[in-house]
């Protein structure tokens, strides 16, 4: 008779825990809250490690460490991210959010976890009951990282900031994961450039305010961004080899507040992605000249640039990639993974890794009902059937999804540590 | 011996009036009010109008009228409007506004009288307390109207609608003023049309949000709604005869929360101003015909216009203009009176009379230092040097500019008056 | 019995005139000549007047100059220009012109008299019959100019400079009239200044090319040319006064020979009208500002803008322009003569005046059937439904027009000269 | 004593080729011709063929087939295409082009051989001239096709449609050569597609003419293709996943002949490049989309859009790519061959083998100095300073280049044939 494997006899307290990490997810997901304010979610993640007996600190603000010493053995870590979006939310589901926050410009806005961060709160909480609950099964330090400001860069560098590696055990690999629209509990990964590098700007036009009715007394500043705006287009259109992937986003844009008045100055702030440090810099750079060309057409003065946040790009190590990835197909068979593309999305979990030199991995696991992901797929309307993150609607199918991301989480912890 | 005039006589009182009126107007500018929220600068009206015995009462929400019965003769009217706008002083004067407001769609601003409407609460208030207090000089009646909301081009018809002309006595003429770049204590009148007509809209411009990395999950509003700002730049440049005159002004650009966040929705609001309806119409069409296009241009749903507010135009009376003119040529000399354009600026002042038929005199009048205004006409940098209204630097010279508001509104209103 | 007018007796010619003046008319309007190119107009005239016996010399190239030296008193003036345009026509006509010719940079059109060049040259060489078949009725010189190139702002200046006014007689008025859209043989005419200036460039795009799927390796010159015209549109829209007239006309873009190369530059024109020197000074710079910045937004070098023309203003003289407007008013009745707003057109015409100091005066003369003019005028529709110069439908009722200029050019001609 | 191989056999008659190559490359190079209008070219081919003594015809208008048939075994077929572009070129070589040609609608233009087709020829006679030099090497049939109209996507269509494979002899396999910028004589392969789908459109953008200083009598056409080129910019830059490659480039834009005219239409050619279906058809409807959106921003009416050239895909045989690489690297080396990426540039070499099911390989073989290109990438500045196909400095070295492209022909083809 085969001894059964760590990862089975880890999950057969799925059976049992299935339901709390449905209401788990569910609470999360009611009360979403903005990067670095993540001050009640912190609570409940402290609450619900420290119950499991670990030792637990708060780290960078609103981060939380929970370090399970389980024996001799190596030392890993996992990491999920914790915080929420000024998104309004429009799923219409019975526990959406309602929740208010304030940005830090002082403006208030609706909340929603709409990138799914509740999703690997809930997962990477109910995964460390489990393997706290089968500690014969495995010997080894599982470091459990609950970080904060994700959707800003933030938190991995304030942890890190807040001596993260001095207070708890170096790992020998870091683990992570993330939500996605692809089909329910199927893992995406790849090796090397995992997501895109994301740089961030504020921007800052300048011109001359007047009366609406006197458009030659002013420097319209609203003009001059909308301008702005349609000129930066040329830069993936024109400037960017077609095959080579990059990104650039106006989010945000607020000038004036009344329609007769031309204001003195608007705002708007850009997002950046690329996979290359060449190409990084030769977009940013066009971006620049354009912002400033375009402020010259006007007659204005240079706008101002602000950088907001500097995502580095995120390297899966091929080995750790390797080991997790077989791991995975070990467990769930090969419908269970898939190669996928590196994604344009950004991450600061490579920068916990860099911060050591510790080889990591990040995955992918999709959200979507697997039957609707097939029929869009089939009629090509995947990107306007499904919601993608940070949409108003992003909603993963909690039964099908959460249950695979335990998994996930477990199957591949074990993977690095040892049996006793 | 000749008689003094009415004027002459009812101005000796300027020379004990002067420091209060400076106080006053002070106090005013340093407590701006938004739009129909009049509600301190409203009591302060009352309670100076109620100590000079006349009959006052609201109208219109946080309108005042003052009814100044002094025996037989004709009735007229005379109007200041009282509000302010959502624009942050930069004036660096010592009693520079610092107040707070809240716009009606919640967000908080700082508010300036940026339009100078402190102007012409305080130097009607002063007339008022003049003309009351040399009540032997002349006969008749004066309707003090103090009209709130004019830059939204609500008041007016609030009052109207709130029984103006049931309550007050009918005028046989009603006068106002308005403060402007010109040199100090100059009045700039015209005949026939004064003010262009203003139509504001709001345009909601309704994409698909996404995540900032995936533009093609995603139907960008903000690069819609900056594309159809430039189009619509073609109206005037294009559509519009060369020698007829029209603005079309985007004061208010609002889209987004986060950088790396598309938006499902943007928001823009559009002020237009033409002389003439049939022009006016042409415009509205087509900026409603480029608006549609430019969603279709973007695979967009319609986006929803939302009109916000619709000026009249300003018509001056020939006959009543050429008797104020007159007057106060009579009084300053030919060189205090200047004929001008027509503005491109709008007003409701003109709905007052409209709506019973009166004829009526609207005029403008300098606020600028008259040796500065010189120098900049000298090098031909008006527009540059001198701010305008609505700029967050207007501020005119009060020293010189008050009194003479104080003496048009005694001289233009006892030129419709009789002598006892 | 009175004595008949001049102009009536030097007009009961045009009985047997009118079915001469009308062939005369229809060849000239079937074989247009370019700018400075107008060889076989010039021999047609030539040969005209030679018949009636003046001096006629050529001037300034295809220029022609007759001079009618009837006995003492006054010198006048009268001018026609000759030149067509490189449009195709598309009248329908049965004399509608199929002629070609070939433009300054080689590059071969068609050709069509749409500005109306041929009914001024025709009513002027058939007014020149019947005042010299009525010599005996007015006595003085008249110096007949038929010009060339007036839509390149080339010939008045060509022939000045080729002499004509030490070659001809300086006269003490000098006379123009041009067809306009307006009702058939009703005179406009304005005092002062008659016709805007304008500015012609030539603005070359310099980019880099590469094939056209590899946009990165190049420096787009159509994108950079696009954004920039789109740019320029600002500059009416949002620098100018609303109450000024300034047009800024992109008339001519030509980039690229292929749609899958990208070419190394682009050329476009450009054309700016003002009535204002300051206003004109400013807007020419914008327009450099914006061309100059969008080459920096495209990482291009500087443009290359090349000055093609500058008309200068046109002034009526107010004393000329009275007594000609009181003749035409007294030979026609008060219908036939109307006050009319400057034109945005533009007009070398007052050259030939400024050179010599001598006081002129232009007016324009309506070419449209009345019925159809008042219909659209009446439906608002003037300006979609009548075609304007050049237009490829600019099409004159021949019978109802040019029987008035000839009228015209007799009427106010004698005007300045005297019976004998 | 190994004997050497067929290809060692073969080209050991390079040694006394080698000057007869550089001259009648040299020959091309400063005689180019248009797509389909290759006369003199056809003309050159034909005679160096019929020396060798085999079997020539024409075949599509200005298509050359030679058949050299050398016993039994297989046939295979080797394609050059004989075009050149409408570029002016500026190379500065002695022997650079000054030809002049004429499109296909009627406008003159220079000529260049600005993509390398004049290498593709002379490499491909003289390796035919090898091949029959040494017939006793190697066993089978060669079909040697010379090409034209490859630039327009209609050559290659039009030898099918002419009976190309009814009047040679069906090939087991096809194979082809480009000349590009990478490193001179270095082979770059791919699998599977190796070029990009491209659609040409002519866009015929309908206003409505006036008088340059008369804009509201117009719809300005050059105003709306001026909006449209930049609107369509967003395609690219928003509505394509950036992950996904594809390239909408505007190669042409005419419109207008003189800057006063606002004309009555304009034209411009787009091309758009893709690599698969589904991407191709949403790029193709968004520009229509725009194309008709901005169209109705102008309220013009729908522009007409002309279909000038489809580019099928280019699909590489894995198999017969695999043998013809393998052939290569035995021949030069391993540093003689190159994986590359799939082309954005098009192709319609496909066509040849997709009309009778036989297996092709296309390849690309760099041109430019190995030095230069090492340090132009060492410097990052590949782009900038190599010029690359279509521009008018594309020059590839030909003492380094053609050699390597008849070694290439050779040793392919025989890789494909039998030993006697």
């Amino acid at each position: 008779m085969t001894e059964p494997t760590a990862a089975a006899a880890v999950l057969t307290g799925m059976a049992g825990a299935g339901d709390e990490l449905q209401s788990l997810y569910r609470r999360l997901h009611a009360h979403p809250e903005l990067s670095m304010q993540e001050h009640r979610t912190a609570g409940l993640i402290e609450q619900r490690l420290a119950v499991l007996g670990m030792t637990v600190f708060r780290c960078g603000g609103t981060g939380v460490v929970g370090v399970l010493d389980n024996g001799p053995g190596p030392t890993i870590a996992f990491r999920a991210d914790t915080d929420a979006l000024p998104v309004e939310e429009r799923t219409g589901l019975t526990y959406a959010s309602t929740a208010d926050g304030t940005l830090a410009d002082g403006t208030s806005t609706k909340v929603m976890h709409a990138c799914g961060h509740d999703t690997h709160v809930a997962s990477l909480l109910t995964a460390a009951s489990l393997l706290h609950g089968a500690r014969a099964e495995w010997s080894g330090t599982i470091v459990f990282i609950f970080q904060p400001g994700e959707e800003i860069a933030a938190g991995a560098q304030a942890m890190i900031d807040d001596g993260l590696w001095e207070r708890a055990p170096k790992p020998a690999v870091i683990l992570g994961q993330h939500v996605s629209p692809g089909p329910a509990g199927v893992v995406g990964h790849c090796t090397g450039t995992a997501a895109s590098m994301a740089d961030s700007w504020e921007v800052l036009v300048r011109g001359r305010g007047a009366h609406g009715s006197q458009p030659h007394h002013s420097v319209d500043p609203i003009v001059q961004a909308a301008h702005t705006i349609t000129r930066i287009q040329t830069v993936v259109s024109r400037e960017v080899d077609p095959v080579d992937a990059a990104v650039v986003t106006v989010g945000k844009f607020a000038g004036g507040t009344k329609e007769n008045i031309i204001p003195d100055s608007a705002v708007f702030t850009l997002n950046v992605r690329t996979f290359d440090e060449p190409l990084r810099e030769h977009v940013l750079e066009s971006l620049r000249r354009i912002i400033r060309a375009e402020a010259m057409a006007s007659g204005a003065p240079e706008p101002e640039i602000t950088e907001l946040s500097r995502f580095p790009r995120l390297v899966n190590d091929a080995e750790v990639t390797r080991r997790a990835v077989e791991a995975l197909a070990a467990q769930w068979g090969q419908d269970g993974v898939t190669e996928a593309q590196p994604l344009m999305g950004s991450e600061d979990f490579g920068a916990l890794g860099d911060a050591i030199d510790a080889p990591s991995c990040f995955w992918f696991i999709g959200g979507t009902d697997p039957e609707r992901h097939a029929a869009a797929t089939a009629a090509g309307t995947v990107s306007t059937d499904i919601p993608s993150n940070h949409s108003p609607f992003f909603a993963p199918v909690p039964e099908l999804t959460l249950p695979r991301m335990v998994e996930a989480a477990v199957v591949t912890s074990l993977e690095f540590l040892e049996r006793p």
